[in-house]
């Protein structure tokens, strides 16, 4: 077995400039499991509640997700209702009830302790570390987090990152867990807590990759239509971690080829609302913007 | 002879969070052609006051800037004052005295007309088409624009961009001319105008040149030290079009690498106040910083 990630079932009400949805399937690890089944095996962990529809448990197995880890508890699923005004690299949210997910404890199933990559998506860091406790020495495990456990779980998540290979943030989240206003210092101080990359998520201005020795800078596929950016970062980790997971090689160049692939999968996801462009894709589409891409940012080097 | 560039020659005082300067040397024609001097001759046209002393006139001399068009009037130099916030990204002017400039009006030198580069930096629309019309027939002919000549001289705006090949404004600027949020069909509008080339200058997220069958991102140097980014646009274009005129090749890959140029010019401007950063450079040190460039956005291609 391959990827393990655990985060977020929920469902989604959004608004954007361009229409709007009620109660989509959303959620952290429904948009990275389904982004990294493209490239590789995924097993799930989440909790949903006694309203969650078997046909949304359907798409996550059609897609070959591995979703014994997908437990059902008393109550509502999570909730969330956000609006993105024409600016669409921010959303306002307007609602989030955690419900069922308010309680999660994440219990990893036996058949997934062996998971060679990990991705702990966006959960408190508390939860992140008893996930690293429940399995089996991984390859590589990365990990998202945001302002609201810096803030407010700050010990918590700098235990977390120590045993972390790669952490995969926004632009501002870096600054903000740095408490450094200059990026490149910032990813300095953030290396030096454990992770051995950074992604740095910029939205539409694309992916920096800080390491050691070196850094990298992707754009984004510049799109005509942006419909819902919703799910992006977790599309990209997917892209990211599924082609790292399918590939079997940490070497930079394939780390590199990897945040390609992962800005491609992000830049279908924001074409339509929840998993709708995801659903639909072959793994040509995929290919085929990867080759935009290396148009879009190739130069000639000089002598 | 090679490029023309007509702006403006100022007196900047600037405060950071890094420090602060008084009157120092600044104007976009001073940045344009300090930068393009570094690839090949530069002739320029703009206005100053009595006020303007001969060490900064020997600075320009010394890059090999033909200074016979810069005119001097009497009256005071214009004054430009801003600041800039931990988000370096923006200027908040405090106080501008246009001086000699408010009444420029650019007489272009006979020894000026066969210029085959032309860059109007950010002046009065209506002066830029002046400007063509006193040149005989140049090869190329790029311009800058802003948000007071979008809002209030539109009509000779978009008469003037009639006659550009290459316009070299900024993200929001992009979106206002065009108005329309999203940049990829702001940029198509703005094509539509007249350039066959629109590069659109995102500050430290880059650029991203649009022509009518390609987009091209290049990514902003990430510095450690940003100090000032006054005249960084304008530094860019310098780069930009004095990479071009020096080798005389408007293919697609020679004006990727243009804009790379351009890019690594701007990075070393804003390393610190005024000139300081350009004054010392080294033709050396700009190629190592295109070869990082090159480093730091490479990937490999997938069959």
């Amino acid at each position: 077995m391959s990827i393990l990630v655990v985060g977020s079932v929920a469902f989604d009400s959004i608004e954007t400039p361009f229409g709007q949805v009620d109660e989509v399937l959303g959620g952290s690890a429904t948009y990275f499991s389904t982004s990294a089944s493209f490239f590789t095996d995924v097993s799930l962990v989440a909790v949903v509640g006694e309203d969650f529809p078997d046909e949304h448990r359907q798409l996550l197995i059609d897609r070959g997700v591995d979703i014994e880890g997908l437990q059902s508890a008393p109550g509502q699923t999570f909730r969330w209702k956000g609006r993105y005004g024409f600016d669409l690299n921010e959303a306002h949210t307007l609602d989030t009830q955690l419900n069922v997910f308010e309680s999660f404890s994440p219990k990893i199933p036996d058949s997934y302790k062996d998971a060679e990559y990990v991705f702990l998506a966006n959960i408190d860091p508390e939860l992140q570390l008893e996930v690293l406790e429940q399995v089996n020495n991984p390859k590589l495990v990365a990990c998202d987090t945001m302002n609201f456990w810096i803030e407010g779980k700050r010990d918590a998540l700098v235990k977390t990152l120590k045993h972390v290979d790669v952490l995969v943030i926004n632009e501002g989240e870096v600054r903000q867990l740095a408490d450094e206003p200059n990026l490149r210092k910032a990813a300095q101080a953030i290396l030096a807590m454990g992770p051995k990359s950074l992604v740095v998520k910029r939205g539409e201005y694309g992916v920096l990759m800080f390491s050691e020795h070196s850094i990298f800078a992707a754009p984004a596929y510049p799109l005509e239509e942006v419909f819902d950016p919703t799910g992006a970062g977790d599309t990209f980790a997917g892209g990211f971690i599924g082609y790292l997971a399918s590939t079997r090689n940490l070497e930079e160049r394939n780390i590199r080829q990897a945040v390609v692939f992962g800005s491609v999968m992000a830049s279908f996801t924001v074409e339509s609302f929840s998993l709708d462009r995801l659903k639909g894709l072959q793994y040509e589409d995929i290919e085929n913007r990867f080759r935009e891409m290396k148009l879009l940012s190739d130069f000639e080097a000089i002598n």
